[in-house]
């Protein structure tokens, strides 16, 4: 396949599980439907993302009814799924983790979140992940029909070092499931899904929650879909909804064409100093 | 020093070498008496950027008359000055070099552009400056009185690796003599200058010629200084004019402090792949 069209669903978690995950198989079903071939939810579906709620609400692989809900929903409407994240419990740790299944529901990766979210903003936000959830250890690309595809969450965009070796490893569209805040998310947001998709010549695509002004950590929303040239193909507000885009590899080829980076990248530089 | 005050000249470069130097030195005059500090000229300041200009106004270090402007131009000034760029002869080769001075108008750092820019994109923008000119082989850092401060030159932006490399060096304010066109500019500028300050969580400052629409080739203009946080901290328009902005290193310090990227950062990842 040269295009395909993915759908980011930009659903607003209630903190209830049981409703988050029927909201969430619904606007699958919906994706599916309008055409969308690789969905995506955002990070942290199932619950408010708070730490309240991630122990209480953390699933194990592949039992968890989240998790199980994944696998039949990617079956069932034939397409390839990446599940946000949910809190997975594994061996007695919990990992903020991105299950992701092919068109026949089985799991083809699985993504833990590599970099917490430690931010310490004076009087704007302050959130310490690391005290709640393990970081993983690896990188993290699959192969769809139509190309390879990297994931990675949240937190993981800020280290353009991870989209380098996804780009390298051949993956031509990353999807970052993310729930930036209403500090970094109007500062920095569109600014870092233009600047990887520009710098690596891939397609980007940020999920966020829909905006929830009561949940005790608002999220920005304004889910994103940005081109190869570092354009932004599509975008929501601050609602809930679905977005989607087409993925076209005959122009992100033709860019790569045109704006050659990889052939252009120096891998043989000295370091000169003269000090002042 | 804490805080220092640089100064951008966009200047706008006529085919008369001789009239640009003039212009350069009155330019810089001006900005020192403004209190800047640092001061950065554009690229390829003393001739059109043009193919048929660039072997004729070449110059040999330390003899070259522009060359020898600059010198001049930063001890009578006291400030610290960042050459631009200008067509250097260096044994039998030509390159696109940054010649930096100290307030004693000695020769502290060069920069030979790295990443030259070949491009085609059909029916907008074609250059291939590959054929005129070698690329360098360093990276460039040098100290100041108010912060260690690295030098790349326009196509250079591109590669985020070299920021890296220089944030890791201990720069902390990065200039970035450019010539974008009329294609890449309004598309890539904005966002090239702040990714790499949000990123690294560096100022940045890119030094652009004013806009010649009767010029072969088009200069975007815009000059612009980025803070840590990626904000915009001020930026010109299209006319020749001078840009200034306050470097803070307490801002700086602030900043990384309260989002620690270095610190979150991974050298320990691996590559988990599952084929779909």
């Amino acid at each position: 396949m040269i295009i395909i069209k993915i759908g980011l669903i930009q659903l607003k978690p209630s903190k209830d599980k049981k409703d988050n995950i029927i909201k969430a198989e619904k606007m699958i079903r919906e994706a599916a439907l309008n055409g969308a071939e690789i969905i995506s939810l955002p990070e942290i579906f199932n619950t408010h993302y708070s730490s309240e709620y991630f122990a209480s609400n953390a699933e194990t692989y592949p039992f968890g009814k989240t998790i199980k809900m994944l696998s039949i929903a990617a079956a069932l409407n034939k397409i390839y799924l990446i599940g946000g994240s949910v809190p997975e419990k594994y061996e007695d740790k919990l990992y903020n983790t991105c299950f992701i299944f092919d068109r026949c529901g089985k799991l083809i990766a699985r993504h833990r979140k590599l970099h917490l979210f430690d931010i310490d903003i004076k009087g704007k936000i302050s959130f310490k992940e690391s005290l709640y959830f393990s970081p993983g250890s690896s990188i993290t690309v699959f192969d769809t029909d139509c190309c390879r595809v990297g994931v990675c969450i949240c937190f993981d965009i800020r280290f353009p070092e991870i989209f380098r070796i996804m780009a390298d490893l051949g993956a031509k569209l990353i999807f970052v499931p993310a729930a930036f805040n209403m500090t970094t998310g109007p500062k920095h947001w569109e600014t870092l899904f233009k600047s990887r998709a520009m710098d690596y010549q891939v397609y980007t695509a940020g999920i966020s929650p829909a905006r929830d002004e009561l949940s005790s950590y608002t999220a920005y929303g304004n889910s994103i879909i940005c081109s190869p040239f570092g354009e932004v193909l599509s975008s929501l507000d601050e609602k809930e909804g679905i977005l989607y885009g087409d993925i076209d590899m005959e122009y992100l080829e033709k860019v790569r064409l045109e704006l050659p980076l990889t052939k252009s990248r120096r891998l043989d530089l000295k370091v000169e100093k003269i000090k002042g």
